[in-house]
């Protein structure tokens, strides 16, 4: 089982968030399980087929430039050509970064997850070539009219280090081992509609939730803004203004289609039961 | 007036397009003007307020990372956290680029337009950093809530290297001194209902523009895929396959309340007029 983090979000920095002081919780949450920077770092890169490299030019100097990627193991796989500068930069020197944000989920570009993935190339030999050039094409499928061009280089970017951004005030880092060895999250690319159900039709659950579980009893409303294969991720309107909350399920789960029991038991739970 | 190039794209290596090979105009096309790749990379740059940094760890490694900028005479303005890796870089080495990709308007990630911005920050003085601030708060409308702070730093990205990628196979550079000078397009970004209108309701028309005017006689039907203040960008099925053409207006336009009187005159050319 995936390494799992607990605890309240890690900060860098004074919040800069949607208010100038969030409330503290008035009770200890109950269970704040959710994923390792690692998982959230994969399921990011999983989310996506495009990230902006980042290379060195001739004299040094960084070069970011727009990319498509597949995934080896988490290890994005490239394929560029030689003749553009960032296959120049990569023939050169090959270490590179790659900055890969999530699919925005809310207008403020800075509240989106984001993750960048630091070490070097280079080109794979033999069956971890074969595995390679299928890992690109499984995700940009366009590459089929160019991938065996002879200007065209496919490299991956063996990952050695990793920063991750989930938003505002948490954020985490990881080596490159503890990354690979992680899973993207199985619920979170599936739960969109699951979440909106949630939010329409069981709003009062969620208050229920935010209120017994999750350490806010002064809960006005609560939105679901997210699920993982952990718990829900709630943002709370309280008698203290806007706050936020996690309330993890009793036990992890591998697939959506679990989700809607999870919640019914956290439902039982946050009423007493 | 900006500098306008003209004639076909500028291609650096094979076309890895939709087809194998693209065939070329059977007759000169009569008019190609397009903007040039300064006003190309200005148009993108005004396009969004989030692109990736790349930077310089302490270590000399390339450091791509998220973040959110406005424009000061298209010089993009950051406010990045000095805690943050990005803002430690910058701190330590000024030099820098930004990639900013235009948003996606086809299903394919590498059709779209994107531009890199390379040179170094400086932290802006007087009434330049007042106006940095104005910009980067008109662009980022979150940044209120910690511009601010102490630990935020303003940064001016000084362009010194433009690399404009337009799509496949169509590219070209420019330097920062042009592309300060000239400005965004300011029809492209508006142009999205009109260029709509033209396919559902005027294809017969477009598909007139390209055979007397885009060089291709053979011309079975054609696409509008966008419009700029010099012309329309034409996708074309002709008897020979797919294929693409431009249709520069006579003239110039400046906003896109005069496209409809640019196509009705296009559409006269094309008829003999």
């Amino acid at each position: 089982m995936p390494k799992v983090t607990s605890g309240g979000p890690t900060r860098d920095h004074g919040d800069p968030g949607d208010a100038p002081t969030v409330p503290p919780p008035l009770i200890e949450p109950v269970n704040t399980v959710r994923p390792s920077a690692a998982e959230e770092a994969r399921t990011i890169a999983a989310s996506t087929n495009t990230g902006t490299l980042a290379t060195l030019t001739e004299h040094g100097d960084p070069w970011a430039s727009f990319v498509t990627y597949g995934l080896l193991t988490g290890d994005p796989v490239l394929c560029v050509s030689n003749l553009a500068e960032h296959g120049r930069n990569l023939a050169h020197d090959a270490r590179a970064s790659i900055a890969i944000v999530a699919p925005a989920t809310q207008s403020d570009p800075l509240a989106s997850g984001r993750v960048t993935l630091a070490g070097y190339v280079e080109a794979p030999d033999g069956e971890e070539r074969t595995a390679a050039r299928d890992a690109h094409l499984a995700a940009v499928a366009a590459a089929r009219y160019y991938i065996d061009y002879s200007d065209f280089t496919l490299w991956v970017l063996r990952v050695q280090r990793v920063r991750w951004v989930g938003g505002y005030g948490r954020m985490d880092s990881t080596t490159g081992a503890e990354y690979r060895a992680a899973g993207p999250d199985p619920v979170t690319p599936h739960a969109g509609a699951a979440v909106a159900h949630l939010n329409a039709d069981h709003a009062d659950t969620l208050a229920a939730m935010a209120r017994t579980l999750g350490g806010y009893p002064d809960t006005v409303a609560a939105t679901c803004t997210g699920a993982d294969r952990y718990g829900l991720d709630l943002r709370l309107d309280t008698e203290r203004g806007l706050a936020y909350t996690r309330i993890g399920y009793p036990r992890p789960i591998d697939s959506v289609d679990e989700l809607r029991s999870a919640t019914v038991e956290l439902a039982h739970l946050a009423r007493g039961g």
